[in-house]
């Protein structure tokens, strides 16, 4: 089957249509998103090899169980031996074992193919085209945000970054009582939010009293010092990008007004798929472009290009 | 009056005596104690000016209320405005107009006398010695991360760093049912805990699976790169250390492993003061040495000394 490979420089080539393992599916890919951490790892980060990819939305062609066949599903991209202590602790996510679809170990969705075990399959809703259900992975990572923190109507929160994941993290949050602003440079990608009911401010507008939770969502290292700088003493920032390299910190001004960091990664489906289907969030403004697989080379340019917003993958 | 005294560089000098303000009390200091955090000051560290010392035990000579006079007692070392959303939201120790003893905008404890809001004061028992009651406030630090966290049975706890502030942690945090390790490189320090009984181990050692919950109180910048190492996913790392200079992370393994930072800072007086008249904590084997005010160039020179834990000053 054709495939988008890194192997140390990217390319669209044939390669060995995977094998499911016990338990596994085999799913054709409708549609797979182009995110920041792909970009990441075709610089380095993670140390990966094989087929890019871990956003998707596709169609069972093959599970131990007939009764998925044919089923459209979402895919959850950590796949946990099931076993250790940490799974046994419900954290399969975090499984010290775990292979993670097209970021480590495990061949991802920019291909035809791709296997997953059935497990970590979320039916999608007929009524959720394939370009809003592509969105249930990142969404769901945006969710992540309130498994962990508490939100209450008189919080006052900052989401720094009007990227893909800054984006959507707004507008899950503007889904709580609390009051929320979105802080980016793009007037275009701010407009995104601002139509969807979030308020939003430029990087270099006044924002008022400091904030008590600031969610990083930048993908820069300068955003983590930002967020120092604006959150309350006592108050929590949520950590959200990942990217290549080391950040350095102010550690002393964490310690002096007792700042809450949080790592905050992959989330739970069944609320992004839920947010998805009523149609309270609808992603599909954030669609800048759609290629074929055979352009995948194209596409991972176009999502590089500055101010270019979700690009997708129709293999 | 005599002080030490820190204008970029340090002396003992004659400086003039504080004046009360509306509300201080007039303390005589009978033992102040060197914190790691006036070494940092006296390397530029907040840029501070003036008499340093924060850590205290001295007898009120004049207050507003002659009921305090005569009283022994330590003093909170955050200078709050009382007014100000912050102090209204009862976290006065955040206060962004506040003055801090000997670290910011306030003459600190290294000297013969020294001035302090009354309600910055708390009463010592006659029966906790003077060198014992010196203590109270790095310990009320120390006790700050049980007002932050919550720590059950099946905790797991790593302590890094066998200085004052890691032997502090360790033996507050005996006093939970957690079950408690604190790691550091000295022998001799490790065996103060231990005495406490306090499990230890090298920093070389084995220890085993990663911890829930990893305290940092090493000093150095290397201190956070080993908490991210040795805490498990979705642990917590425990920031103490304040050091002078910015800290490189691995933001990346926070992101991934979603770890939660927690800075911690200064703590509430009451628990530490009961757990040092109980004598649940004997903080006295940690005291090296004691020096005269005359001699506080010596007593600095000598804290910062490999291997010397607390060293007090008697002025």
């Amino acid at each position: 089957m054709r495939a988008l490979h890194f192997d140390g420089s990217l390319a669209v080539r044939d390669v060995v249509s995977p094998e499911p393992r016990e338990g596994e599916a085999i799913v054709r890919v409708r549609r797979a998103g182009i995110c920041n951490t792909d970009v990441e790892i075709a610089r380095g980060y993670m140390a990966f090899r094989g087929v890019l990819g871990h956003e998707l939305i596709g169609e069972v062609v093959h599970a131990p169980d007939p009764a998925w066949i044919g089923a459209r599903v979402a895919g959850e991209i950590n796949l946990a031996c099931g076993s250790c202590e940490t799974c046994r602790r419900g954290l399969g996510r975090h499984c010290p074992a775990r292979t993670v679809l097209g970021i480590a170990g495990k061949d991802g969705a920019f291909a035809e193919l791709v296997t997953l075990p059935v497990v970590n399959l979320h039916r999608i809703p007929d009524a959720v085209p394939d370009d809003v259900a592509v969105f249930v992975e990142p969404l769901a990572a945006a969710f992540e945000i309130l498994e962990q923190l508490h939100f209450d109507p008189s919080s006052r929160v900052a989401v720094l970054g009007d990227g893909k994941l800054g984006l959507l993290v707004s507008l899950v949050l503007r889904q709580t009582c609390a009051d929320v602003r979105l802080v980016g440079k793009h007037a275009r990608k701010r407009a995104i939010a601002e139509q969807a009911g979030v308020r939003t401010a430029g990087v270099d507008d006044a924002l008022g009293p400091r904030f008590d939770i600031v969610v990083e969502a930048t993908g820069s290292e300068a955003g983590l010092d930002r967020a120092i700088a604006i959150v309350r003493p006592r108050g929590t920032i949520v950590l959200k990008s990942t990217f290549h390299g080391r950040a350095s910190i102010d550690s002393a001004r964490i310690v002096i007004d007792e700042i809450t960091i949080v790592g905050s990664r992959c989330g739970p489906f069944e609320p992004a798929i839920a947010a998805l289907a009523s149609g309270r969030i609808d992603p599909r403004p954030m669609i800048d472009a759609t290629f074929s697989l055979e352009d995948a080379l194209r596409a991972f340019q176009r999502a590089q290009e500055p101010g270019v917003l979700k690009v997708l993958i129709a293999p």
